[in-house]
């Protein structure tokens, strides 16, 4: 890996370089994937299954997109029951993690007779985008579903492609069950997101869509927000590791490329004090690289986004962190939890030689959809905040109402708004 | 106003007659509104003032964007005293409120030593938008600023159109001063959202942008979000009261006006199940319409989007109050309480004959930024929520790892991520 002095300009290359693999920049497909979306928003079922054929290479019919009980039942005799226990034992994790994040309704009350609240209600109906294709991601399916299971939601419904055979692979058919997904429809790409948001005769409209997926994905799921709300954009995984001279170097190693592994854009970064760890992280990743079954993909992408980046001051070190604002953040430092509180922006945070990043892709129980793309500044980790919202409760007593009217009056009068002035003093026209 | 039975043909009628005035739909102003951004994007200064000149009709140098100490100085000069007293009144209120709304960092601890855990962080750099124009609106200013400044954000940048003076409104100055904004400038339209987004020379690059705009502005925001985050893109006003035989006619019949008086666009819809209450209420509503400043945009809008649904059952008034999902929802009758918890749907929830909606743009608390147009489905009334952001904490020990290392070894085989593997199995070689 490039061993590089950190600089304010290496800082600024690096993160212009990182930006460009934005799923902001992909305009060219922007005017085919939004014709996607407007067929199937106006043609429905008839759209979808002509998307099916000629992208998944499979004639369905409307009948054939459900899933059926007895598809899962033959998922379950394919998968290797090691990974259902695995799944089984990962998702007592996820879900007792995610209970944490429930957020209660509240309210406030005077004894004047004011009531003030907000009332939390869980989204009705939410629909899961699950990518096909050779990789297949049932650790995917968990993090996706199961803080909407935990949030109340209604109804959880997914959409994932088929292969050429009209079937779903059957590791996320199983990770779907296990995890409460009520509807699983046979559709991906830009169509399955845009029968999500409009519905079609077959598939229901939903309130949300979370999920990762292709470029097509990511675009239609940005042409559909507002109609329907959305997770946030993913871009390519990412990792970050602060590291200091007390850092196992082999252990850092095998965490960059943990990440490089994901594909070609993916990035992974030391930012090390500690010249000697920077090399010596070096020279184990040549000798991982080469030894991983993907190694053409670790090869390029770190190639493309790897660097191993050599501070001057631990300051430094950490403004760099906090302006790349990684996905994953590593902290391997003497002192982890210290560093942790300068730390402003960071998808998740890894504290200590033994919390590997993998750790919590799978099994620790924070959920593994998070920001992306320096997206970290303003975007939170896929949560059970995602699957619920939020009402304002407003009850006054006339008593309460009394000594104030006049001054609402007054404020909508200097706004011009006679009419929600009249609103007011209309309660009180005895009084005028 | 029209009185129409409730049936299911109506509520669609409406619901897709409502929907069109959505944001979403004016796909036609995209490619100019997207020109704008890129310009500035691409040539900050230079395209703001250019776009200034154009659609604001004033010349101004880079250095006259950011408002002075001086201007806001002279803008307490005109404004009257007594709206400051009640700007001041009614941020104790707002302040009071979203304080409850704060979120606070956790984190759970095992003896084995794992730790897992949420840190909150408030965001870097927001901007607020604040439209120009006749219409001004203080109350904004404080209800898009305030959770902001609770949330703990570090710097508030304001933009905000200047008039063919290159002077900014009095009372937005005010407002925004009181509310304790850190930068103005002025700028608006689609360029202030991408100068908010990108930043210029002299505007900077901000995390968040949130508050009210034209359509410009609202196709501005989506198509910067990504880059940056927005709050939800606002439609037009909406309220829905929902009534029985023991509501006071005329105080909903002013309530629903003082939605109609926003525009032409605004939306006012009372549903009963009394035939008699219909009745009163449409008489009561002609009379006042005549006698209020916004007649002609209060006839409009009814004639566009005012009903009064007189509805079978309270089952059917609740279902479709949820459908509807509208911004504002007053609840008059006899048991406002318990009709609450059936509501699922509703940006803010007003109980009781005292609990006129104007209360709520003003002066009670909580948000009046809250979302339109159905989106209550799905989205929540600005709050402390949209200021902060989450990092998930994972700190495991050698310990706490071994006993599980080799599941998360198997879940990464499974998926093929050898690399994933590799960086758990690493650091447990000595048992290999």
């Amino acid at each position: 890996m490039r061993i590089l002095k950190l600089t304010k300009d290496t800082t600024n290359d690096i993160l212009n370089s990182l930006l460009k693999r934005s799923p902001n920049n992909y305009g060219s497909y922007e005017s085919s994937v939004n014709e996607i979306v407007q067929n199937v928003k106006e043609n429905g079922d008839k759209a979808i299954l002509e998307y099916t054929e000629k992208f998944d290479g499979v004639a369905m019919k409307a009948n054939d997109l459900l899933v059926t009980q007895s598809e899962i039942e033959e998922a379950y005799k394919k998968v290797d029951s090691k990974l259902i226990d695995v799944i089984r034992k990962a998702m007592v994790n996820i879900k007792s993690y995610h209970e944490k994040q429930r957020q209660y309704s509240w309210f406030d009350s005077q004894d004047n007779g004011i009531i003030l609240g907000q009332k939390v209600t869980p989204l009705g109906v939410v629909g899961v985008y699950v990518p096909g294709g050779k990789a297949v991601y049932p650790s995917s399916v968990l993090m996706n579903v199961l803080p909407a299971k935990v949030a109340g939601v209604d109804k959880i419904v997914m959409t994932t492609p088929p292969g050429k055979d009209g079937k779903v692979n059957p590791s996320t058919l199983v990770a779907a069950h296990e995890a409460g997904v009520d509807e699983i429809y046979k559709t991906g790409g830009a169509q399955a997101i845009a029968a999500l948001a409009f519905g079609t005769a077959t598939i229901p409209k939903t309130d949300k869509i979370v999920g990762p997926g292709n470029i097509f994905v990511a675009l239609a799921k940005k042409a559909v927000f507002g109609y329907v709300s959305i997770d946030s954009i993913a871009g390519p995984s990412e990792i970050l590791v602060l590291a200091d001279e007390t850092a196992n170097a082999r252990f850092v190693a095998a965490d960059l490329l943990s990440q490089a592994e994901h594909d070609e854009l993916a990035s992974a970064i030391l930012i090390t004090t500690s010249e000697r760890l920077a090399n010596e992280v070096s020279a184990e990743v040549e000798k991982f690289a080469n030894e991983l079954s993907r190694k053409e993909i670790i090869n390029k992408s770190l190639d493309n986004y790897g660097y191993i980046l050599v501070a001057q001051t631990l300051e430094q070190a950490i403004d760099t962190a906090n302006e790349i604002a990684s996905e994953h953040l590593e902290i391997v430092m003497d002192n982890p939890f210290e560093i942790m509180t300068k730390i402003k922006n960071a998808g998740a945070i890894f504290l200590g030689p033994y919390s590997s990043e993998p750790l919590g892709d799978y099994f620790a129980g924070p959920n593994h959809v998070l920001p992306t793309n320096g997206t970290a500044k303003f975007f939170s980790p896929l949560s059970v905040d995602d699957f619920i919202k939020k009402s304002s409760i407003i009850s006054y007593s006339k008593e309460a109402l009394e000594p104030i009217y006049k001054d609402i009056v007054q404020f909508a009068e200097c706004e011009q708004l006679t009419a929600h002035a009249n609103s007011i003093k209309v309660r009180f026209e005895d009084n005028e």
